[in-house]
């Protein structure tokens, strides 16, 4: 009977403002008996990425209050997108070996993870074709995961972009941003993406974005008008706030705004105003939110098939910042909600060969 | 030779805030010899009513400012919906004695109207079906026209009305407002809307709102609440500032917010602040900024024969507010400015039978 130290990452204590690592989150160090018998249906994963999404910043709340994300219940595990591989099963459908993706809100976050097969159901899937092609594994909790899925429906199915628009995206060096922009390039959109430092902007420019400034320096609607020479038709809106309000005001007759989050919002005690909401009205303006959660049920395959292939062809490129080890999981969470991050944030586990 | 007094309706000068009726518009009296001879293509109209809509008070600025209706020009007619009657004609298509709809933003108001071929292509259209039936010839500029066009498109083709959902209307004892909510109630939908006068409040009842309140007593977030108690699923935004910030506050996931205008806004120097838009994203909402102006041309046949046949048959009624003589024009624009309007606001100009 082996006796496997077995580390959790536990939501500790609901946050005011910026979520604090070590006393709103912390590690619990368990032990797991990996070879003690399992029961018919249970499976034993072996986590090896972690991901970590501004979105958590939500879920980090009283659980009475409602939100499209579950609230982490407190003193229990944190859950997100993950993937980790079956290192023991009886579970017909989970072999030794197979890699499995932990779905959005639902992968937990531990070392070891035993699994029953209610759970399994709604939030575990295999995922082997991972194996197949040459992509890091962290792409499977990212590019090809909730952000990347976030991408692609977002821009296609709200932004219905056109050929030769042009799409401004915000955040656009973090996880979802940067694919906003290559996949805007994709289909013959100008694409203008804005970032928080001159290494993001150089960045944004090599991986093909027409043009990108740092939206901490000079004036946010002088920089959209001088870098949007023909106006906005559709507003990648991850930020909120003055950069909302900007937009507003730059933005096209018949523009579209695709939200999918506000992180600039996330973290204070009371929002910031916005005043230009007269434009949605004068310039027929579409201003929509949703949530990649709604849709992923549907949309999955064709997501997968389509964006596998811009990765494996070299067309999309996805750069990441990976942290190393669990003890990392609350630190890197909150470097996300502070912009420190340079591309998608991902905590790298355990490597599938020992 | 007659000369016929001829008074029309000017732009004499751009207003700051609410526009003051004697100075920012004027009653310039000309003449008109009614028995001139016509050159090939012109005709006279007879002016009968004329529609005053919060909407023109955007149009009272500077014409270097571009938006989607032009600005007046200075020194000018104003224009909007009227309906006339041919008094003299030298084109085949506009006969005497036929009733002709002047467009919105296109009709002059003024008490004659000597028109030429190529003005009448873009502005003028005959519509004889109001000799037919026996509608006022008031709602052929309100109900039958930009006002009841807005309705009756904005709840249909961006409300995406499901019966039994919740449909909140705001100004909704106004020229719109009161036949969104009944369109609504045609469609299954359980409608509440708010207005601001016990009067008001008690027509909404009359035409069948399921429940309707005074906005200006009490808190507008407790009264949303009550009034409706399966929160609000279809927004109609005919108002801004504060009470768009509520209706954010208390919608439920997946609402649609219906936007055509934002009339607590059009006089203010600066607009109030929205501090809930984060909930665009939270509750997936679409918020949907449209001028019926975009859709007139292919949408206007489908509305005036179901429109028609509901005011017909009596399935929807409609309250106007009717004032008498050019001279009032300013004044009842002004008056629906300030909400002052019981209704739809028209002034009725003259007699089709003398």
């Amino acid at each position: 009977m082996v006796q496997q130290n077995n580390k959790q990452v536990i939501f500790s204590q609901i946050p005011s403002g910026l979520p604090d690592p070590k006393k709103d989150m912390s590690i619990r160090t368990s032990t797991m008996d990996l070879d003690a018998p399992l029961a018919k249906g249970e499976f034993i994963l072996k986590t090896l990425e972690i991901s970590v999404d501004p979105y958590m910043r939500g879920r980090m709340r009283d659980a009475s209050i409602e939100s499209y994300a579950p609230a982490f219940p407190l003193h229990e595990r944190m859950t997100g997108d993950t993937m980790s591989v079956v290192v023991r099963s009886h579970h017909p459908d989970y072999k030794v070996g197979d890699l499995v993706y932990g779905r959005t809100a639902l992968g937990l976050f531990e070392e070891y993870v035993k699994v029953d097969a209610d759970y399994a159901k709604q939030a575990y899937v295999v995922r082997n074709d991972a194996k197949e092609n040459k992509l890091p594994l962290s792409h499977y909790v990212g590019v090809l995961a909730m952000p990347g899925m976030t991408a692609y429906y977002g821009l296609h199915e709200i932004g219905q972009p056109k050929k030769g628009e042009t799409l401004y995206v915000s955040a656009a060096a973090g996880a979802v941003g940067q694919l906003v922009g290559q996949f805007g390039k994709a289909v013959g959109l100008y694409v203008v993406g804005s970032a928080g430092s001159q290494e993001k902007v150089d960045y944004l420019k090599e991986i093909g974005f027409d043009a990108a400034f740092n939206y901490k320096e000079g004036d946010l609607e002088d920089n959209l008008r001088k870098h949007c020479p023909h106006g906005i038709d559709i507003y990648w809106e991850g930020v909120g706030g003055k950069m909302l309000d900007a937009v507003l005001s730059v933005a096209n007759n018949f523009a579209r705004i695709v939200a999918c989050g506000m992180i600039s919002q996330y973290n204070l005690e009371k929002p910031e105003p916005i005043y230009n909401t007269m434009n949605i009205v004068t310039k027929r303006i579409k201003f929509d939110g949703f949530i990649i959660m709604d849709h992923a049920a549907e949309y999955e395959d064709k997501f997968l098939k389509e964006v596998t292939q811009l990765l494996v062809s070299g067309k999309v490129k996805y750069r990441e910042d990976i942290a190393h080890g669990i003890d990392q999981v609350p630190e890197a969470l909150v470097n996300v909600l502070r912009g420190k991050n340079f591309g998608k944030q991902v905590v790298h586990i355990a490597d599938l060969e020992p």
